[in-house]
């Protein structure tokens, strides 16, 4: 176990540098040498592809349908949404020409110019929206429920790969409802969904809450959103799920013959979730050698490595690797086939156990000629590589894998959520102490606040925002951490990716 | 029946007219309001998640993985591409700017010149290709097999839904192999799963062949292509796959250090199919009643409609239907669990039932008390509407259901068969014979040719391209339908879409 630290850099050396090489290890993703853009490798985009199938399952089992909107948006329409929304983001990709035509110097330069340019999304919001307006005309058209799978495109200054980059995978849902408690429903039932992706799947333990004034959807009556603790004590917004009230329909001129024969505005809803996710799950369970998955979301669940230096021996023990990846292969976990390959690159055995350990595999398997004469496999367990090698009987580590992959998944859940409750803070009383932790420690501090939007503006200058209002309120009187005023709610206070 | 030949227009009347009510009465899609570019709406993206989950599945268990590039490609790289791609495609849309500001007279216009503009990937070939030179170093890291899901765009000056989209969603496969014999056996693994797509799923026939000298893939050694026939005898290529031999590696400097020590230069492939394979779904299997899908790729197979006039015995019905819903998604075609839903909406019966016809639903049920009382359910058959109601017991239904679906299915290859059949024309031993065939008539002429890419333009002057060199070969003598001079091949002539 000589290369236990597999990683150049420790989180507690620099986290920053650490997250980076977490990625590199891992093989996950790489710049492009396009500003911001990011290429998605195979072992990243495999976790994407987790994410968004178990995510679009549940998007599917709540009633809603995937469509899909243009890539552009005119500007026209931008320019409507910008009159309306206040916190209008500039930040975007515009499209000005159609074509490439040689120069007098034979390179190519752009041709073809556009009347009216076109702006690569930064969401389908407006367009979404627009539509609608043409789709409903009556109740008996609603409710509307659409969600789309999609790049979107944000000019990124300072990108990070997975956390910030110009170019994101998302999926954003969009639905039209009659009432206000529908659209509220909604709202909350989506943030479950997304609680649910967050905690069960991933492993990843969120506070529920909704957005204080100056955190909230530029013109949002609430977000409601899933905050997640990284290692270093900060905030990542998990998910999102925004109700719009009649604000955007109304902007948008949706409306609806009601069963009564009045026309009516209805109301909107839309939430999303982003390639960020994987940022969170780099952030939250990996540690100094390298990625750490678990067990539900791993796209490897188990790999098996055959130990062939014996060339008389060598046919025999790759049958017993893929016979065993076989019967693995025919279990279930979680109610899915459990996932084992065997690596059978040319390739010394130790890099290949390396690589997979820095991939964040749950449980790595060696089998060689003695394992075969015994009876036995070499486990190593990713969430105790300490241990090293453990022998054990074939037959046993079969017999026990759901079992075993439950623990892990349950072990990591608990260890993240260990950290959280280390660094969640209710001590602090006052603005002064509030400050006094930020300027030592990372963490959430949670106390009383009076929602007053300019406090907000006090806490941005040591680079604290609120992170939400959770929604596990003590019901207690109080007075805020900020003004001294009477509080009107309990707050997590943070600084945020 | 009153409601047969439920279109407006029919396929003899104007097959384009009649191509885009089909979209339009199954609400597959519609136009966005910027060019070229359309609005997937649910029941389209449903059908093209069964064509991509099915397609998917075949290509990672052909060893593929998946991962994904960015949406932009710096200019450069697309000037390299064009030095040494000879037929290369210039209209793509190009970014100039990277923020709106506003102007002085309140509007938006682009500011944040790029000093380097950026183009909206028509293929990520060129992004793709300069990964792999950074990726590859040694026979060890080879083959590489990588597939992405991507959006792309190619700026269109006649759209048509789903056919040709300045945006359209598709999938890309690049692999780099050691040697020659590798690349070749994986272009032509890969068209045959585009065959099995075609063939076994979507209940189109295909012809498997060669791509001719002027209708190959700019720089390709060879494309591979499935050539369906629609119903108009016109032809549409389904899914292509291109051996690039080694003319992308070398201008993009791919090399690797082989066992034996020397550096030597691969050989790459791509494939791809797009959302145009709904266009081809349309156009070989809609009937003047609107979209036909085959039981394999509908989203859903069966809808059961209550009849619940009857106040008194409406929970009777709706609960009947949901049980024979829940028996149906019990059971397993094809390898899947079947798809089947209620149509519980506040909606005339016969709406519901002509709503669904259009949409293609292979079988849609209505359950009445009267059919309650005699155990029977009522049965519409998308593909014999002649019949009208079929009555038939409820328990026979269920047992036989797995028995219909796949006699609908294998009947729509059937009939596509066909119609091919018929439109396949080998009389034609001359050019005037050939071209006197397309001045009245469409369809496919097999005939003698000689390979001259000259002769390519003679035929593109009455609109007329060879479709392919079909691998099925009569390996007889004869003489070129063009020139009349000695044969080397067989092929086939078509229009094309």
């Amino acid at each position: 176990m000589a290369r236990r630290n597999a990683l150049k850099v420790t989180r507690a050396e620099n986290f920053a540098d650490w997250y980076q090489e977490v990625i590199d290890a891992a093989v996950m993703g790489e710049p492009s040498g396009v500003r911001g853009c990011m290429i998605i490798r195979p072992w990243g985009y495999a976790i994407w592809e987790r994410i968004q199938r178990h995510l679009d399952d549940m998007i599917k089992e709540t009633g809603h349908e995937n469509c899909y909107f243009p890539i552009f948006i005119p500007l026209e329409l931008i320019e409507k949404e910008a009159a309306h929304v206040e916190g209008f983001a500039k930040e975007m990709a515009v499209v000005t020409h159609h074509r490439l035509a040689a120069s007098e110097d034979g390179t190519l330069e752009p041709a073809g110019k556009l009347q009216n340019p076109l702006i690569v999304r930064p969401t389908s919001e407006a367009m979404i929206t627009n539509a609608f307006a043409r789709w409903i005309s009556s109740y008996r058209d609603l409710p509307v429920k659409i969600n789309q799978w999609a790049n979107v495109v944000r000019w990124e200054m300072r990108p990070r790969l997975f956390l910030r980059t110009t170019e994101f995978l998302w999926q954003e849902g969009h639905t039209v409802h009659a009432s206000p408690e529908e659209a509220d429903e909604e709202v909350r039932q989506m943030l479950e969904c997304y609680r649910a992706l967050a905690e069960d799947f991933m492993a990843i333990p969120v506070i529920r809450g909704v957005k204080s004034e100056g955190e909230r959807f530029p013109g949002a009556v609430d977000t409601h959103t899933v905050e997640a603790m990284m290692q270093d004590g900060r905030a990542l917004q998990v998910g999102t799920s925004h109700n719009l009230g009649q604000n955007f329909a109304h902007a948008a001129k949706i409306s609806f013959l009601d069963k009564d024969g009045s026309q009516q505005t209805p109301h909107t809803t839309s939430w999303g979730a982003s390639t960020r996710l994987i940022g969170a799950l780099i952030m939250v369970h990996s540690d100094d050698d390298g990625l750490r998955l678990p067990p539900r979301l791993a796209p490897q669940q188990v790999v098996i490595i055959p130990i062939d230096r014996d060339e008389s021996r060598r046919d025999e023990v790759h049958k017993a690797c893929h016979d065993l990846a076989a019967k693995i292969k025919g279990q279930v976990f979680a109610g899915e086939t459990m996932r084992a390959k065997v690596d059978d690159r040319e390739m010394k055995g130790s890099d290949k156990r390396w690589g997979w350990v820095k991939k964040g595999v749950p449980l790595v398997l060696e089998i060689g000629p003695r394992d075969l004469d015994n009876g036995v496999v070499a486990i190593f367990h990713r969430d105790n590589l300490d241990a090293g090698t453990q022998s054990t009987p074939v037959e046993d580590f079969v017999a026990n894998l759901s079992q075993t992959f439950e623990t892990m998944q349950q072990g990591m859940f608990d260890a993240a959520a260990g950290y959280r409750t280390e660094k969640l803070i209710t001590e602090a009383k006052t603005l002064d102490e509030m400050r006094a932790f930020f300027e030592k420690d990372q963490g959430f501090v949670r106390a009383k606040w009076c929602e007053n939007v300019e406090t907000e503006e006090v806490l941005k200058n040591f680079g604290v925002t609120v992170r939400c209002l959770p929604y596990d309120q003590s019901d207690t009187e109080g007075v805020c951490i900020v003004t001294g005023k009477p509080a009107t709610t309990d707050a997590i206070f943070g600084k945020s990716y």
